[in-house]
Formats: structure tokens, sequence, C-alpha cells
């Protein structure tokens, strides 16, 4: 088979990497895509470094075992702990979400403040900051958790009263610190982007990272000369460890995605 | 050593079970405690049967190479999901949460019709269904999963006005059903006490499995000759599959547990 015409391998901790699918879909109409949720161990956004590596790299090989022509981390915390051991690693081209939201805000911001919400470990591990200030180190970068934004997302609860109020109590101190970038550093947060959106008003500027992550796939097939011929008809397919929650059905319902038989790939137990 | 002196085996997918060894310590204060929290893999509320089981399993012999006199299963989607597969696989008595919680309810309710509340896999699996009607099987049971709020409890959002919002958009139904009583199936849940108890007032009795789980563990040792010495001196010893996050702090301040170090056993990587 010629490379061009290999899909892209997708993985996410679960259901949330499906935002950068549907990003991808409506970019690279032509591609095929092969989605990997390691729903068997979701969350990864509150464990270890040494943990995301461990789980990051054996799905990797299983998309690999696939014969995918270029791996999409499309996980943040993923991206922020793992992305430099799988480059290292594996010898088809990586891309992740971190770098390409960290240049969108860069190119978005105005007063050079730049807001960076995302889960426990994404933050903790300080990737956004990073990739902004390597791009202009006179930005100031505002980070903060939201560990309840994911589980709002997974219950459907994409707006209401409810989620009204645990915006505001994430994103007011945020507002104060004066930012007018927002970088939706969680692959989930874009089906919150409505909610957000809301609170935020026009002054600050969300940037997207599951768009910019499809926009940085797009350039690195066109740079490696792997994009599929454009007569082919792209198609998803998707996989999980372990049987799909109620959630599959949001993210299906919410980005309006079609995909055929969902397809469960079990771990290999621990010996 | 005598096999009275062996440990009690507690395990839970993360740190929610340290409420059945809170109510434990003040029971038994003679008892050693063993404590093993698969953080690497939490929550195990939203996964299959299959899984469960699986992870059950391997936590569990992981307690047993430590000589665990008993095991006891502090989490409501183990004890719903792997129960009888532990009780036929491995040689030490086993106790869980839901059969202690269904017999405390049923002797609770006054009007015969029982909530039950718990994480989208204990409800899915109708595991207090089954056990309060084989007690009682006139009893009527409302059910409802309650995703949310184990992420507001490890968050530490432990009362206030959105944590009030949630508690009530998840039990106003039962409420509006009739319930007399309502069962905390879930570990975590005895966190949210107050605020749980705020909102029923006083129509509605709380029934806390993590205390009728202590209950039936202290019952089984007098049963079995296998309580430790009146003269011992009881220990709780913490270990978690991976480093534990900032809901440690929270559970052990609210709970008030004295504990040494937490100590990391990493599960054995899959092959």
């Amino acid at each position: 088979m010629n490379r061009r015409d290999q899909p892209i391998g997708v993985f996410d901790s679960g259901i949330g990497g499906l935002t950068v699918v549907s990003a991808l879909r409506e970019l690279l109409p032509n591609e095929r895509i092969q989605y990997l949720g390691d729903t068997a161990r979701v969350p990864y956004g509150g464990k270890s470094a040494a943990t995301v590596e461990r789980y990051s790299l054996e799905i990797t090989c299983m998309l690999l075992e696939q014969n995918c022509k270029a791996i999409v981390v499309a996980c943040n915390t993923a991206s922020a702990l793992a992305l430099t051991m799988l480059e290292r690693t594996i010898a088809v081209p990586v891309v992740g979400v971190i770098r390409p939201g960290a240049e969108a805000a860069v190119a978005a911001t105005r007063n050079r403040h730049i807001g960076v919400i995302g889960t426990r470990a994404t933050i903790r591990s300080g990737a956004y900051e990073r990739a902004i200030r390597a791009l202009d180190s006179a930005v100031q970068v505002s980070a903060r958790a939201c560990p309840l934004f994911v589980p709002l997302i997974e219950e459907g609860w994409l707006e209401g009263e409810i989620t009204d109020r645990v915006v505001r109590q994430y994103l007011q101190p945020l507002v104060e610190d004066g930012i007018d970038t927002l970088v939706l550093g969680c692959t989930h947060y874009p089906l919150l982007r409505n909610a957000i959106g809301k609170f935020l008003g026009n002054s600050v500027r969300l940037v997207d990272s599951a768009e910019n992550c499809a926009r940085a796939v797009s350039h690195l097939l066109r740079q490696e000369n792997l994009q599929a011929n454009p007569g082919t008809k792209g198609e998803l397919a998707v996989a999980l460890t372990d049987p799909p929650d109620v959630f599959l059905e949001v993210a299906r319902n919410a980005l309006r995605l079609e995909m055929g038989e969902v397809v469960l790939r079990p771990l290999v137990p621990s010996k």
C-alpha cells in the first residue's frame, strides 16, 4: 500500500479526542482516520507523568500495528507529558495539541496575556507556558486546572445554570488577571465552547486546541508529502479499549460525526 | 505469624475507600489495615464489568501478597461487579459494601421505598436492587447515577452553591418518587453527607455504606475468630498504584485519618 493511503492514527485517553477528529474530518475530508480511545484507563488527567508515558506508548503501538502514517496525540495530558518520548521512540511523525495551540494563542493575543485551562496533569506540567514562552518570552500566562469540566461534559450538561456557575468559578480569576486570550487546553473543552463564550463575552478570544491541531496535521502531511490522493474517500473508524459509556453519544451528537460500528480493542492484561 | 495478627486488606479504585477505613479504624481500633488504592486506573465507575473484574483481581492479589487475613472491597463498583468472582477465586473471606448497605436500608425504611445513588457502573449493575429485593421483595427501589459527585468531592467542593445545585439536580427526582431512605452507594459520598443531608432534611434517612461495611467486617472477624488481640496497637498503611493527587489531602483532612508515609506500588506494565 502506498504510504499516502495509510490512515492517520489519532489517540486520546477516552472520547474527548473526537473533537480533534471532527476538525480533521472537516479540514482533510480525503483522509482515513483510525481513532483509538483508552476508555479502559480514562482519564489520564490526574495521573503521574510516568504512568501517562507508559499508557501513551502502549496505545501508540496499537495504532502502529494498524499501519498508521502519522500519529496525532489528541489529548492534552498525553501531549504535555509523553510527546517528547513518543517523538524519540517511534519512526512516523507525531503531532500533539500543545504547540499548535500555543502558536495560535501567541498569534491571537493583543495585550500579551494568555490564559490556559486544562486538566490537573496538563496544568501541573507547565507545558503550555513553556511552549508559549518559547515563542514569545514576554507573554504572561495565567493557568488554571478545571477538573469539573470533563465530568460536566461527559454528563451531557453542556449548558444550564450549574454549568454556568462552574464556568464562572474557574474562569473569573483569569478574567480578573487580565487575559485577552484563553486556550482550551483539553480536547473535551470545545464542547463547552458556548458556555465559556457566554461567560467571557467578546473581550477574550478562545483558542481551540482541536482546530489548531488539525491545521498542524494538514501542514505536516503536505510537508512530508503524505496527503491522501484527492480522489480518496475519507472515513473514520473508532476503536476503544473498553465498551463506550453514554458520553460517546453526547460527543457523536454534539460533533455530528459519522462513524462505522465502534470496535472494542481490549488491552492485554498486566502480568 | 498468628492469623489474627495479620492485616485486613482494603482496596478501592482510588482514595474514596478511605471512608470505609475511617469507619473500620473507629470500630476496630486494634486491627492493622493495609489499604491499596488503584489510582493508576481510577475511576472504575464508568468501566465495563470485565475490566472491573480484572482490575479487582489484580489489586486483591497484591494485597494477598501482603498476607492479609480478609479482603474488604471498599468500592461500590467493584463490589457490584467483582465480588462474586473474588469470593469464588480467593481463599480468605471477602466483604463488600453492597450487602451491608442493603441490609441497613431495609432495616431503616418505613414506607418500603428506598433510593440508591452511585456511579454509572454501580447503578447499571442493579446490584443494590437485587440485594434489597433478596431481603424484602416488596420494597420499591429508585436508583440514580450521580457521576458529578465524585469529581466535586475530589475537587474539595464539599459544600457551597454549586454543590447544593448538583445535589438538588440529582436527588429531587428521588424525593418526588417518595423515597424515605437513601443509600449512599459510593464510598466517596459520605464526604458529601452534609450537603445531601441539608437538601433532604429529616424526611429521608441516609444509609452510609462505609459505616455498614465496617460493621459487617467486625461481625465476620468475630464469626471466624480472626479479631486482633485486644492488646494490639492498630495501624493504617496506605499504598497507591500511582502517586497521590490533591484528593488524598481532601480525604485525610475530612476524615482526620492518621497514616504513615504513603507507599507507591506501581502496577506491572501490560505486556
